[in-house]
């Protein structure tokens, strides 16, 4: 496929990421004053907004602007949560034709990436030239043929210093404390806890992924061994852990069109979690638990240097692929180049490759029942930078 | 009573806050080499380390340990909440005779200057002479005779920013959001959630504070209201809101020896709050709720400079009152100048002034039902400092 003259729509789709707006704003500007690009287009709410014609024009943004959206958490062209029927991929890409698309991007996750596989395998059938992309995003750095997605290093720094902060605080006021952090299927984000620990004795000492299947009596057993040999416990637990054949721990009450259950926005797990353990260890014992919710995904002051570039670059790739023609589809892929020193690379991938499934934690990172090995840091550090230092007191004896 | 020498003795007491080592270290630094002091003691969790002879020597650390310890979120002393009795009193004061301490600094909230009012009662009874100071810290921002307290800007700058990505979030994927936030019995801080607001239509969209009685119904009707109007709904509520003569909405299992109930640590409210809004308007709803948690008092990158620097200096204050001799006893106290500029304060105070009761959020910053004034903002800016911006994009028609 050669490169055609038309006008380029971008949209963006699934959960915010603190860095999604990057790669719009890298799309946006490699874009601009391109020849074969006419308009640039927006759609309000990802599809919904395509079905629904509320496009918005982002090649009249002042450039200026599009500096300031670019470093704003969220999705600045609002999302959605939508999986099409046939026959609204059919609407959607008669809606494109209508606004003489030839190129096509959406900024998302696996779900997301199924929403473009879909459109495109319809386009195909129906001849329409168009180049379509995903353009990937996730904080939970799941999307297969990926190192790592962008978002994945901001979220993952978020919940880092969110570790840090809350291992003094349980030095401070001993007990059991509970934290459960974001990822449906995978580990990834609950793994980067581990990156608070900087003393032999300091949480999170244990670490509870989807990867392995969660038990309550372990688990009670693992707190009262941590809590008897520190006088304190903090855990770290994904909001994904289940039962034997992915049985969840309790009944949700909501699910969205792709299927997924409602495991965020709600403490439930958290609270039912400290219950358990009350029951099981006494309920003298102070146990606490946090639910970190979507401030991992939006919250401003905890942006990786590192993810925000890479979220760019992932944008700027993304259009530059699509306006020099050789691919006529595709996902772009996060890599990493093989040497000591991290460096990122950036791919093609095919969209059914990166669709609908997803990656967990890698094996070689899962250590014993409830810990990540030394390799996963190595993994995770440059995604994240440096993180503040915390310091002791020395405990000099009187 | 005119200053004696002696050795110092420094506690912290009462939830963590993210700049509270900055007040040990002021304190410290400022003993150093002070031809008053002898040695510089710690007890590692509060009074519970002085009756248990757990006392640290921190005349020893070295300068560098000491500014690292300074930027590290709560307390590095450890801490307690205990109410001690009038044996324990006594207990305490004869351990700090046998430690030879004639200065003694206990940093915490009201409940740690009760504490603190309570073991100067006896001391005087006992003709102890004995320099009490209380240092003041508190995320909760409601101890009397102070403008403002050391840990509540960096506490409100998290809220702050928190609700800033909030908003991008639910402007991203429009619902019902509800965020709980710390502070048991004043509204200062949830009051600071509305730092967020950057548009005419930017949440937090309806504000529940302690100061006011809260009614289910008529929460429903308005987030009803907003919900009809822009599609959306950010609500900020606090943890310690509740019906009319205090009673809490539902039942809490904890309680300390202060007598305080359990509020953090838990889900339950913002659980609450969402079933409820389900119920009265409808479980097709999207509606979610988080609850800050324990973040708010020791997430490390969210430190406001001028609280970081104010905490510094009221331990630096606390120690130069003591060692000059004109006050036997007290509080310090910070305050704002009158002029335009903002400018703090320095200040001692009675300590029974300050011991038990709370300061609640001033009638003046209050508005209406459910929102707070232009006032309060003048009032909450300068003590949480700039935030990053917030952009969307100019929605130019196609």
């Amino acid at each position: 496929m050669t490169s055609h003259r038309g006008n380029v729509l971008i949209g963006q789709s699934g959960g915010p990421t603190a860095v999604i707006n990057q790669s719009l704003v890298g799309l946006i500007e490699t874009a601009l004053g391109a020849p074969q690009v006419g308009r640039i287009l927006g759609a309000v709410h990802g599809i919904r907004g395509v079905l629904e014609d509320r496009l918005i024009d982002l090649g009249k943004e002042t450039r200026e602007n599009l500096a300031a959206v670019a470093s704003t958490p969220c999705a600045a062209l609002r999302s959605v949560r939508k999986k099409p029927t046939r026959d609204e991929c059919a609407a959607v890409l008669s809606a494109l034709r209508r606004h003489a698309v030839r190129y096509f991007f959406y900024i998302g996750g696996n779900d997301s990436a199924e929403t473009a596989h879909l459109l495109n395998e319809l386009a195909v059938e129906e001849k329409y030239e168009i180049a379509l992309f995903h353009v990937p995003k996730t904080i939970d750095n799941d999307l297969r043929e990926n190192d790592h997605c962008p978002g994945y290093g901001s979220a993952a720094r978020f919940v880092a210093q969110a570790f840090q902060g809350d291992e003094q605080d349980n030095r401070s006021l001993p007990g059991i404390k509970i934290d459960v952090v974001m990822g449906r299927h995978a580990g990834w984000l609950t793994a980067a806890s581990v990156l608070a620990r900087d003393h032999a004795d300091s949480g999170p000492h244990l670490v509870y992924l989807p990867e392995r299947d969660f038990d309550l009596d372990r688990f009670a057993a693992d707190v009262e061994r941590i809590h008897r040999q520190l006088g304190r416990c903090l855990v770290a637990v994904s909001e994904g852990i289940h039962g034997p054949g992915g049985k969840l721990l309790f009944e949700v009450a909501e699910r969205d069109s792709h299927g997924n259950a409602q495991l965020s926005g709600s403490g439930a797990l958290g609270d039912f979690l400290s219950t358990q353990i009350k029951k099981r260890l006494g309920d003298k014992l102070r146990v606490r638990a946090d639910t970190f919710g979507y401030l991992q995904r939006s919250f401003p002051g905890a942006v990786s240097p590192v993810d925000a570039a890479e979220a760019r670059e992932v944008g700027r790739f993304a259009m530059r692929t699509a306006l020099e023609g050789k691919h006529a589809h595709g996902s772009i892929a996060l890599q990493r180049e093989g040497g000591a020193a991290y460096a990122p690379r950036y791919a093609v991938v095919e969209l059914a490759s990166v669709a609908k499934h997803t990656r967990p934690l890698d094996p070689q990172f899962l250590a014993g029942d409830e810990g990540v090995t030394e390799k996963f840091l190595d993994y995770v550090r440059p995604l994240v930078g440096p993180l503040p230092r915390m310091a002791r007191l020395a405990d000099h004896p009187v």
